[in-house]
């Protein structure tokens, strides 16, 4: 298939567009190096020595053999911004004719988003209008292709501890006018914890809204926190690495708690540790867009959510599970975030294990993959980047050290 | 009290602040006159004369007396873009330090929301910033105040006919993972029927999240379709009078009945007619906007939303009361939109009711000034401008021509 990967020089988009490319997909990137220009602004790197795009796309070129394995498959590239440059999108569309769009290219941080208003503005503007800039260039370029979109499975919530968190939609029930019980199938009702994760709540309107109304055909993948670092591709030549972030804006808490214990700092377990959060590993990840992209929905059919994720684990659990294995120690500190101190979670993921996925476990050994990584790299890292320093409520005193910290950035 | 009133010089923002400046409050435009380009865009002008906004505003203030009824209360503007300028409408609100925020700034028409790509982006980009700066800059500001939106009747879509469309929430009932029933209350699960309307949806979660992490008081008000022209402060002067749109984009549908009456051109209904909406006086808008800014929510209550709406009519109804009337007859064209052809529509709106809100009815005879209005400025029709050419399905064909006419229109 012609494959489209917006966002696809960032952690997730990066080893996908490989994964595709491999699988003898026919793929274009679409990136504007945002991701890599936050990390000046944030004055932080990833933790692996990522190369530039272009080296990036040759060296994975210079890998084609002749047993037309699928690796090394030319992935072209394309410089634009998906929110702000409509028409070069729209012409792009017309002109490779995808059969799939793949859609990273969203702000994935929710510490940063919650960073200051200009970060909030920021998220919401290139979120919601790259999203829907997708959406109205699909149905104006009249090409018949589905999307396939990364969403969060933070859209649900953490308070649903009474169900199993469904893929997407939930039946209900409700007294009509004479009182006689009514059911219905919605979409499990939104209830995001940050900016970033309300971004993704607005996508799922705007899918509602396109599939009913233009009959396109989405699939929105609610996907768990990624730990991991490499895939099959990646890992193929030192100049394919993919990104490994750390710094608390970025950093997801498992490979953050990796690089701590990996420098003796202590793992920083926010609150009583107590939240549950849904896992996936990125070879996972990487597989599941592959399954998406190939298992598309019919035109007609309502979006199709699929939870991507495999485990879940308590914050404190993991710390612990870190800590047994490497000696680290663990430090309790207040949770910026506004979230439960403890919560439940059970998560139904049917759709994805039925088309094929075999899970990769965080107790399986490919931790240790992580650990090397760390460990490997550690003298790349600053330790002052790894606190996350981001309020969810901004009292004034904190507004004032925020703004001061910010100047001293620029 | 003191209040800001974004998009001040639109058809409900304009009586809006008149009304609130007339009730004692202290009342601030904002406003870039985006309405009054679109005129220009479509060319298509308001059948009423519609004056300049600095004559408007030095008409008003020259009413005033010695009796101190606030007739004539100064009224202040700025010229300002809600969506674009985010820093100078921080520091707006940071000077003038309000109360109460009315927030109109937003593109309403459905219609226009669906004439080409490029309407879809913009009404989206504009809403959903708009919105989100509002939101933003008040948390930003740290002052309390309290923002009043508007919303519409339309996010919750035309097919619930199983109940009385409730104020904003719905009690849910489902299983639990014991099969246990849960009992919750929920958001009513939106079902936009156009990209303007879907805007409304998006803003309703901005709206939950900023009352859930920053304990924002929010009140929004979903209201029905506005007939009527002038109120009680508009009709003080004639440099007063508000808009009256009776084009295929912004022209409500009784508005745009009442004006093809006057001009002997027969009533466009859409389909069978048969769609039930929803219906509000102009008058009974800003005395719903009045008691929405005198009764704010206390901070860390939920969203207050409530119906702003009267009375439900069927639109094939509308047009016979139209006909009777005046004389005029009827003609059946396809429906543009897609909808149901016909709906039952119940819905409750017992908070501005106890606010009290005495309803002005079609019937009781103020449908006469609405339609001596159309008659006295039916010279200022432009008869080209009365369909609706958006489709909101867009097929090869039709957007061609769509382009057509969007070039001969440059």
């Amino acid at each position: 298939m012609k494959v489209l990967v917006l966002g696809g020089d960032g952690f997730c988009g990066w080893p996908s567009a490989l994964h595709l490319a491999a699988h003898n997909h026919e793929v274009v990137i679409v990136d504007n190096l945002e991701r890599r220009k936050i990390d000046v602004e944030l004055q932080v790197e990833s933790l692996t020595p990522i190369k530039p795009i272009s080296t990036r796309l040759s060296t994975w070129e210079s890998l084609g053999d002749a047993d037309q394995s699928g690796i090394g498959n030319p992935i072209g590239f394309v410089s634009l911004n998906v929110a702000q440059d409509y028409d070069q999108l729209l012409s792009l569309i017309q002109e490779f004719q995808p059969d799939t769009i793949v859609h990273f290219a969203e702000q994935r941080a929710a510490p940063y988003s919650m960073k200051s208003h200009r970060h909030k503005v920021y998220t919401v503007d290139n979120n919601v209008n790259a999203t829907h800039h997708v959406l109205a260039a699909m149905v104006e370029s009249g090409i018949d292709c589905h999307l396939v979109h990364l969403g969060t499975m933070g859209v649900y919530g953490y308070d649903g501890a009474d169900v199993a968190i469904p893929e997407g939609y939930l039946t209900i029930n409700y007294p009509d006018r004479q009182g006689q019980p009514v059911e219905k199938e919605i979409l499990y009702p939104a209830n995001p914890g940050s900016v970033y994760h309300m971004t993704k709540t607005l996508d799922q309107l705007l899918f509602q809204f396109y599939v009913k109304n233009d009959k396109l055909r989405i699939t929105d993948l609610h996907q768990g926190i990624v730990w991991g670092t490499q895939t099959e591709e990646t890992r193929l030549h030192p100049d394919l690495i993919n990104r490994f972030d750390y710094d608390g804006d970025f950093g997801t808490v498992l490979n953050r708690f990796l690089m701590q214990a990996a420098v003796d700092y202590p793992l920083t377990v926010h609150g009583t540790g107590g939240q549950t959060r849904a896992f996936i590993n990125i070879q996972d990840t990487v597989t599941c867009i592959r399954l998406a992209v190939e298992n598309p929905p019919t035109a007609g059919e309502r979006v199709k959510v699929m939870n991507q994720m495999t485990e879940t684990h308590r914050v404190r659990d993991l710390a612990k599970l870190v800590c047994d294995k490497t000696g680290a120690r663990m430090e309790f500190v207040d949770n910026p975030r506004q979230e439960a101190d403890e919560n439940e979670l059970i998560v139904q993921n049917n759709h994805l294990l039925g088309l094929g996925l075999n899970p990769i476990t965080l107790e399986d050994g490919l931790l240790d993959e992580s650990i090397e990584i760390a460990e490997k790299y550690k003298a790349r890292c600053d330790l002052h980047r790894v606190p996350c320093v981001s309020l969810w409520r901004t009292v004034k005193e904190d507004r004032e050290d925020v703004e001061l910290a910010q100047a001293s950035v620029v």
